[in-house]
């Protein structure tokens, strides 16, 4: 899609989680949502059910997002410990977009019904193919000169997420993801000896 | 890691399900160690926990998980839809080798004693990173060379691949990927409009 795009194995071993991040923008808004529209197109979902939704958030839409999330944790955050809380808000805020992950519901609940003999594994398969889209949108985020981080503040701000994007009942809020340019490089990250988590038998 | 590598983009668009496999081998078998070792390594974990954990099973050991895979289901399938589930077996068997995908338990349980507000989302987390590492090494076999897909048949087996490849108790199997030389292309793939999975606000 474009040409400044790393190899894969290079694509991996960069991505980071980025948390000090400007509100500015290496490309244009279209670009940001057709690198998204191809992430959701091509990452797969179990038996190819499609239920994984993403909603991108930027300028009004975005600040508004991180407004609604700060008020909802000054409702329960006890007030000594608001000021940490609040300061981590306005970082998100002081990103360029955030990007929504949902999995539809019905889609799950209509595979369920299908097949009842995986009627249990259909939310776990769209937890995992929703983590893979997860991935893909951040990696790619970082293709375009974006950095990001993966948030959880579901299902907190549900409702109001939903009544203000006006978002189908059936879907389910599963991750928010703030990015925007870097403006500090990423932390430090520790590594467990990989012998203790993979095995080869041959 | 290799020259031959895809961009990003690509490496996406071009990640399919290939279940016509053969039982050869593009690469060295240390070559497959490293790129499963690589990825577990840079898949992100919820607090960098990094909870994943991948088996490689090659020669006989691919051969006996398809065996007892196999046996286990004949114990289960009616007598009449057996030959098809035989030939997909046989089908799997006929790859080179297989990755399982599991989840150390014992770290799920740590976060959520650290951690007790976020107790109920840890286990979804997990399987978020653990579909995250899924991807990351179905795209990076394809890398190599190879082709993928994706089985779940555990619960089921999970007992006799724990005792078969002395797994620890606390790994929880979540997929198994078996990989091969292909030797048919891919199937048709339909997708649903975009526009009913994406939306922007701006």
């Amino acid at each position: 899609m474009t040409t400044q795009v790393k190899d894969f194995y290079t694509a991996v071993k960069e991505r980071r989680t980025i948390y000090t991040l400007s509100k500015e923008s290496p490309v244009a808004d279209e670009r940001i949502q057709e690198v998204v529209e191809h992430a959701v197109k091509h990452t797969p979902t179990a038996f190819n059910s499609q239920g994984a939704r993403a909603v991108v958030l930027l300028n009004d839409h975005h600040d508004k997002l991180w407004n609604m999330t700060t008020e909802t944790l000054k409702e329960i955050v006890p007030g000594d410990k608001f000021e940490s809380t609040q300061e981590r808000m306005d970082g998100f805020k002081n990103a360029y977009g955030t990007v929504l992950f949902f999995e539809d519901m019905s889609i799950v609940e209509g595979l369920q019904e299908q097949m009842p003999v995986f009627a249990d594994n259909f939310p776990l398969w769209a937890q995992q193919s929703n983590g893979m889209l997860q991935y893909v949108i951040w990696t790619s985020l970082e293709q375009e000169g974006f950095g990001a981080s993966l948030q959880h503040y579901n299902p907190l701000i549900d409702e109001k997420v939903k009544s203000e994007w006006n978002i189908p009942d059936s879907w389910k809020l599963i991750a928010q993801m703030p990015f925007g340019k870097p403006a500090a490089p990423a932390g430090e990250k520790d590594f467990q000896p990989v012998e203790s988590r993979v095995q080869i038998h041959k």
